[in-house]
């Protein structure tokens, strides 16, 4: 017997968005437009890691970052200080971004001259998870402070993932962080999931990233040529 | 001019649940029992902090602890090692409890013997704040690695708090987080704000949580003894 009982609270029914996201996806393919959609939770390093991810991809292609927040600019503000094209978008309150928002959100930037678009979606590991924005690929930062059990805590946004950063890896001496466990953690959600450790601060792994990144955006930009929209 | 643009993307109506949240509380009072709403991000300590408040309470009152996960046992089989009496609430795949979950989970759990139950709600800064849970205190827990912006970020969870711990700081020699900014950026949110800089990990500083905590225990429950129901 278990010591402890477990009780299965009624569950709210979320409203499928998928076709509307797929539509969005079809229109970014069209316009040439890569769309990355990045979740963590609050204070995981999305800023700095994005600032990382613009200073090593910037000479090769045009990006654009969207950044998601309740109501404040604080992550805009920094991205404009390096001269990328930034919007900010507030939520009013809302814990993700729907299909519909995220659109309203890229009509509203205008990125038909983009080849990369980042969102940053709204810091939360459960909500972003649940909506499908019509990203060509999905990545997520877990950092090292946050603990290596998290696949197990919050398995839906490791299974919607592509790609997972474990960021923050310069203060691996000072956390019980096991890198071998969160990988079998993660792999057990998602066995084709992509892990890159890097530290934000410092630039480690951040290559390995970037390639993984590029070859993203030039596949689906590539691969969108040939029907003649390009 | 700004050098980016913001968008106020169009809110979302939140159901009102104050009155059922209200009534909760009002059969709390009436039984003797103080529930304690704990919020934070993913990560932020929470389990270890909880750990450490029951080791210095236990022997004071009898408590029990509800934890709140999308569809892990992991923390209720943490907390039940300390032989606490625990329940785990599955909210399937929800990112908050709202007061008539709450009930729902109090009932299963059956407090009318305990003192003191904490309800250690889903790890997200967004949409737990957004929810009265019936609880007659709220405290969130922001730990060092996650940055002294949070408050700019997220002022709903900081202005309806009545406690901020902030968590890990025996890490604080590794992180750009600075203790004074935090205190000012909390206070502008809340100006009632009660604060402790812990470490969960070496015990630093849980004294003085404890301590606020047991006088809010006995402030609520002896309160509610002249009126003849105790």
């Amino acid at each position: 017997m278990e010591p402890y009982k477990v009780y299965e609270i009624k569950q709210s029914i979320f409203q499928a968005n998928d076709d509307q996201a797929d539509q969005l996806r079809q229109e970014l393919k069209q316009q040439h437009t890569f769309l990355l959609n990045l979740m963590s939770s609050p204070g995981s390093g999305k800023t700095t890691t994005l600032t990382r991810t613009i200073e090593a991809l910037r000479d090769e292609m045009r990006i654009g970052i969207m950044e998601a927040d309740i109501d404040s600019d604080v992550d805009a503000a920094k991205i404009a200080r390096t001269g990328t094209r930034v919007i900010q978008l507030h939520t009013g309150g809302m814990c993700h971004l729907d299909a519909d928002m995220t659109r309203q959100g890229l009509q509203e930037f205008g990125t038909e001259d983009l080849d990369l678009v980042v969102l940053e979606n709204v810091g939360n590991l459960v909500c972003p998870a649940e909506f499908d924005t019509g990203a060509v690929k999905n990545a997520m930062i877990l950092s090292v402070p946050e603990g290596h059990d998290k696949p197990l805590k919050y398995p839906l946004i490791f299974q919607v993932c592509d790609a997972l950063i474990i960021n923050k890896i310069d203060v691996l001496p000072y956390f019980d962080f096991d890198l071998e466990k969160v990988r079998e953690f993660a792999h057990m959600r998602n066995p084709n999931l992509k892990i890159f450790p890097v530290s934000a601060k410092t630039g480690e792994g951040i290559e390995a990233w970037c390639d993984w990144l590029r070859q993203q955006v030039g596949a689906w930009n590539n691969a969108a040529s040939p029907s003649g929209l390009g």
